[in-house]
């Protein structure tokens, strides 16, 4: 199997990024490997030399995506037996000339403190776990954005990105089984129904997903979880709450989907 | 201001961590908007209305992060009044030749639901809350890791972004004042010590974070955040646990120190 590494003198993050979307459009499989904060000469030298193992283990030469703007460094990376792919490079050049400013690499900092964003990632973070599955409904004026649907749906995995990515204080509301006959906005969700966003999901796939955590329970019975998911879809449309079947998406798409709908402001870039 | 925008028929995860990548190299602020989903001419054709608008307002064309694979909407994205990036074409050609295998571009879907990770990520986000902060000292037997530290050191935020991110099961537990005369291990982490992960913080940041909490309690004081930093900070030399300082780090740049330090498998890459 052909080795992949994925390089830099920060978290990498940005490196497995881009070396992850341009090998997911090969179909075969890879051997990853991360080498994070490869800050100094005597690191750049052991990872080339973990490299350079690679290579012979395997009998190919290892992929090798970095984003290195240090000299030094980038030298003793790009002297591997590797094949490497520098995604900054092109267009580093290219970029200066349209913006008539010269880049300063030694601010290459992607993934690390910067601005205030950290604080209101935290926060958010703190905010979000303390309005986790309407263990608060008292708290919801501080809130960006207040998930609501059925459970397991996706609200909690979904509030947490929001937070940890871009700072948002996502809470999330979930309707339960007492509230299913005739079910209604609860009256705390009223003063704040222009922050709500409801998840839905597939009766079939909720059951699969239920059933994995209560076997044969009325809970993950086919009924209920058809009843629960007429229900809240009923009650978005009656009250006009932008809402999202989650079935087939990941976090990752179900937030990007949020942001999109709702045009809410990113704490962080 | 300049307008920047980062375009794809997905998440626009990937434009988004290159073009942010690229644009920190660069001493100046640009106006962010990121359009996702752009799955059909219709809206492609929207999207390079955006742009076009934003050209006409700023006076300057804006920097357009993009990673199209389709061509006829690639075509109109191009087609528009900004600077195109590109990511992806500069490098398929030559990992086509490399790997001697064609692309397959429809495959193209880096942050959607694929293999088996997605389920890995929602039983690591759910093991997380349900073993955050100590909440739950029996069932450590399951944990991939378990960070412990004092209170507001960063456990909660990285325990959650190792399982949104990595799949990972990341425990926390934190030592408290009660804990803190003779500071030993407690009885219950004594079986996984080999799991253990400790965090530090500096005593002085500690105050302030503590005292955005609790202005002028005995938590926030001086005397108390040094004496608890001493006294976790003798407990790993003594016990060998591995630790870091997150003082000047970000949540990411823990996570990639950990990851290295531990060399804990990532279930998601």
């Amino acid at each position: 199997m052909r080795a992949a590494f994925y390089i830099s003198d920060g978290t990498a993050i940005t490196s497995e990024v881009f070396g992850h979307a341009l090998l997911s459009l090969f179909p075969t499989e890879f051997e990853h490997d991360t080498i994070s904060f490869v800050e100094t000469k005597e690191k750049a030298l052991e990872a080339k030399a973990i490299i350079n193992k690679a290579a012979k283990r395997t009998g190919e030469p290892p992929l090798v995506f970095h984003t290195f703007v240090n000299n030094d460094i980038r030298e003793i990376i790009d002297s591997c037996e590797g094949v490497i792919y520098n995604f900054l490079e092109h267009f580093v050049a290219p970029l200066e000339k349209e913006l008539k400013i010269e880049a300063k690499p030694k601010a290459h900092r992607t993934h690390s403190i910067h601005e205030n964003s950290y604080d209101y990632r935290i926060d958010a973070v703190n905010y979000s776990l303390a309005n986790d599955d309407g263990s608060n409904v008292t708290n919801y004026a501080h809130a960006d954005v207040i998930l609501v649907g059925v459970s397991r749906s996706g609200k909690t995995p979904t509030s947490l990105y929001l937070a940890l990515q871009y700072g948002i204080k996502a809470a999330n509301y979930p309707f339960i089984d007492d509230d299913m006959d005739e079910l209604s906005l609860p009256d705390f969700l009223k003063p704040h129904k222009k922050k709500l966003f409801g998840l839905t999901i597939d009766a079939t796939r909720l059951m699969d997903i239920r059933d994995g955590r209560m076997s044969n329970s009325k809970y993950a019975s086919a009924r209920q979880c058809r009843m629960e998911v007429r229900e809240v879809e009923k009650l978005y449309k009656k009250e006009k709450i932008p809402f999202l079947n989650t079935t087939k998406l990941s976090v990752e798409e179900i937030t990007a989907k949020i942001l999109s709908k709702t045009g809410l402001q990113r704490y962080k870039y």
